[in-house]
């Protein structure tokens, strides 16, 4: 029996209802980029069950890739972008967002939250400035739905967010790496609905969430954003076979899969959080979702790995770090027996 | 029975025995970002086929994409580089090399293809200029094997080009989007083998030539691109799931299935070939790959596509157009004797 | 007595005229960026001497530059710009359109001018493709008065040229670099008005006619580019001490100094043009302006090298180059005289 | 008798020595872009009062400019600059160095100034972070002598500093954009010799030090940059007429006059923070600059204003803001003794 291993949410394949329907269309022929009967199908789905039925509807192949087409083709070349200091585009993504020319204007995060008061506060201060025709002016608000920390915007913080944008004049864009996994929470109020009527522009997460790999964006309003298709093209993000995308979302939004998805990762995840807890095993953040955050010793860290793969997420002091735990689709009651009982 | 499909070569999702293998590998658990199992097998066997043991082989997943991150880290920020005024990057890119701060500096075409002597005198004319300080210097040179009209490079046109470059410290980059159909070519002398020791990077393509997607780039000379991995994921071209392009690339090094891959579409491509010319048709190029570009009438366009689909490629005039054919791996024999039998 | 030197327009510091108002108006205190009284005033008489009361001016310190901010400001980041391929930004701007992002689509020049007919045409090939989605949108226009060969616009071609460009909605920018050369030939029959009637931004070059730098950009439609102040900014291009350029302008719309400057420059050139038609050396380009192009063989310029400095513009053949003349607001009349009696 | 104005560094015109110079040599004629003999007289002061023989010498036109092209041409794509936060590249330059594609990677600031500690702890979490590869690489530290808030910089911090820099193979760039006034301080300790060892690239500041506009890039070590001069002609910021600059830094590089414009400024500062300090005013820095900041009440703020033209700088709370004085070289005892009566 090899170890167990609790790294990422993207260590399988494809979720299998996903590769039976690639298996079943394989041979028929279509056209590409995106104008196959697949992607239109998984589009209207989308629509559908964003309640959105104007949306431009666009797919995507990756996280890093999805911001920086949409934060790229939003903002205006001297406009910057809010995000959380802890906000992916703000580390993790290599730069891709000052690649493209923008500056992210970091604030303060919450539990990897930004709070409406504070993106109201940072515009109202560019406006204020009487120097403000020298420096970025704020073009719109990006915010992650789950945080990079696991954590879930309620739908007031959601509200609150939306209208300082609405008022400002600031478009609101949601990364939806691991959207399934918030949709799935019983702690989460924020449907898909919501994110649509709230938002100017959001993805909704296949690489994480079960696809291949895949990433969904939905656009509320028709044309907010022209020539996005000739955008992508030039930043290198058009599939030719658009296809293989569409596919894989029309299957996840097929008989509720991208909900089922979800569920599996939670209860998984819901189980190992109220074993922690029993064992006395403190967490960093109050993640809901499908990444548990745990606060170890160097000496609980050598124990656990022998048994248990886990991911490092950052160092705390000399002594202890935190791990992180992440569950998924893939995930099965075996493995979490065992951890559970490893732990 | 359906209507007669040639318009493309990437029309169906993938050759079988790759989905076979996604398949089988499905639930099998690795790490992200192409640093598992798959890709190193595959990376192997590439570096194996191009006797380029030390080579770094990157997958990328499409061609524009591969070709704007290959491009953008060769050249310094003031260097262009050297391509026909047909290369796919010249027009077909959306302007994906400007977007990235380099110019393309056209030169002439002879049936899609540069002469040595043109990239030459590019260059001797740049290094001749007083102002060359005020220009932009030629920085490497693109060739595409097949070219954008089906024709290729013959081995000793190759070697005279990377002479010229190597003679200038030109670095010289090839895009094998459709490398299959090039190398499967009775007329073809030119080997991955070949194209490695001539070449300072180049791609293997996979889109185009039997997988659902992915571009395997292969540079000869380790580390001559450094931090490579960073500039990937700062072009939002970095996979997450790297083992699906690894898994694919792999399935395609294996049992000779990229020679394959490209034989039936030759094979296909050829029974076309002939039956045109006994039928009095006449071809635009002479290209002995997967691609025909016919030169018909208006009226000939209109009597075909009731049957056959073929692809629009440009007007000649106002009563003549070239069409193309376009062979693949999944081209069958059954559809190519339907498809003489209406010519 | 030295050599007589020809080279270029800008081998002096700056008409007299504003040297004398730098030092008078030294030691008042001013605000910065441009919000100087000294600009304002510039600014006031630029728009009366183009009847453009609304137009917005801005005061930039070259060319390249200008030609970079205003491509950058104008274009949206998918499109490219119109451009003859003997253009300044086309070969020796060290490719800062492309820096931008954006390319320089270039066509075909006749004495170089670029021809409405071709403008449609390249416009109207773009949209008429099936594949556009995947090419460099034409976004604007770029033409030059005089051009780099020294010729002219005729009015009845720049309002073709201005027909073509509003039939479709694609902005027209005119490069002014030498414009007072341009005003002052008798041969001219285009004005500052019809300039600013015809063409949607266009600069009034100082840096080559009398100023010791600096380019008056107009904008006929106030707020045609919005944030145009953060934008110049952003790309490096505001100077601190605005004064400095606003009051070289004013001087320069001050009891017709521009035009003054470019009188001088085309009487020494016409008197220089008319020698040479007598002495029957051959012209390359019919440049009616302050630049004057000779066609010589090696031997004649080694001969006249040794007395007069010319500028080497590009060989012809292994034994003939040509070479440029160019006058100023500076040339003397006894300079004039010596050349001549040297030719 | 006008309002008293200490609102910058940059009302006036120029040093009446420089507007002298340019008069004399006004009509002599010159190479352009620097090639001229005024610039090479000045390269060459540059190199001996910094004692730097080998070092590239380039003049550039403002300070924004002078940060983008500099930072853009020492760094890679992936990388990006170590800066303070509230360093002029982070909040006032409209983003000048994101628009080149990097990101400023900002720390905290400790009067204005950044810590060796600081960065050191910057460079070694990136190395040590795991995922450092979908980072953005440190990859130059940006400092300004004076600072933001006027402050200095002694030898041993810039020592330790320099330190950790080369240890890491990471580039350090001094912005000394009023390096003047930092050279002229009792206080200081730091000679441009020692900038010169310690620093990879730098630049004296000419526009808020008496010059009309124009910054000297020094870079010690010859060639550190390969084809600065293309990058500076691409980034729009190369001057046609380069003696211009030329003569001006020349100029100010004659009998000390870079030093007295220094020291005219700081003796009426050294006044000006006498009498505050007697008077009772609160200062918000410790700034031994040129560059004085207040802390008043608003009532404070209307009274001297009617008398007082300062700079807003920052509010502090609703009934108090900063304020800043600023004395330059054209800053005359006779203003300096009305504003110490009227405070």
């Amino acid at each position: 029996m090899g170890k167990l291993s609790f790294v990422s949410d993207y260590m399988e394949g494809a979720h299998p209802e996903i590769l039976k329907r690639l298996l079943e269309t394989n041979m028929e022929k279509s056209a590409g980029y995106g104008f196959d009967d697949f992607s239109e199908s998984a589009r209207d789905k989308i629509r559908k069950a964003c309640a959105a039925p104007d949306a431009d509807v666009f797919f995507l192949v990756g996280g890093t890739q999805t911001n920086a087409v949409m934060i790229d083709s939003i903002l205006r070349p001297y406009q910057g972008v809010i995000a959380a200091t802890t906000g992916h585009i703000s580390g993790h993504e290599a730069g891709a967002i000052e690649h493209g020319g923008h500056k992210v204007l970091e604030i303060e995060q919450h539990d990897g939250k930004i709070k409406a008061s504070d993106i109201k506060h940072v515009i109202m201060e560019y406006f204020n400035d009487e120097n403000h025709d020298h420096m970025v002016m704020p073009g719109m608000v990006y915010l992650s739905q789950p945080t990079e920390f696991g954590t879930l915007y309620s739908l007031n913080e959601l509200k609150e967010i939306s209208e300082v944008c609405r008022d400002n004049h600031v478009p609101l864009y949601l990364d939806g790496a691991r959207l399934a996994y918030a949709l799935a929470c019983p702690q989460n109020d924020v449907t898909l609905k919501d994110i649509a009527s709230l938002c100017d522009a959001f993805y909704i997460g296949g690489t994480k969430c079960g696809a291949m790999f895949g990433e969904a964006v939905v656009i509320p309003r028709h044309d907010f954003i022209p020539h996005l298709f000739t955008i992508i093209k030039q930043h290198g993000a058009l599939l030719a076979k658009g296809r293989i995308a569409g596919i894989q979302f029309d299957t996840l939004f097929t008989d509720n899969l991208y909900d089922n998805v979800g569920k599996v990762a939670i209860e998984a995840a819901d189980r190992i959080r109220e074993a922690l807890d029993k064992k006395g095993y403190k967490q960093a953040f109050d993640s809901p979702t499908n990444q548990i955050f745990i606060i170890l010793s160097k000496k609980q860290i050598d124990d656990l790995s022998s048994d248990i793969e886990m991911g490092f997420w950052q160092n705390i002091d000399k002594e202890h770090a935190i791990m992180r735990i992440a569950t998924s689709w893939a995930t099965t009651k075996e493995d979490v027996d065992r951890l559970i009982e490893l732990l």
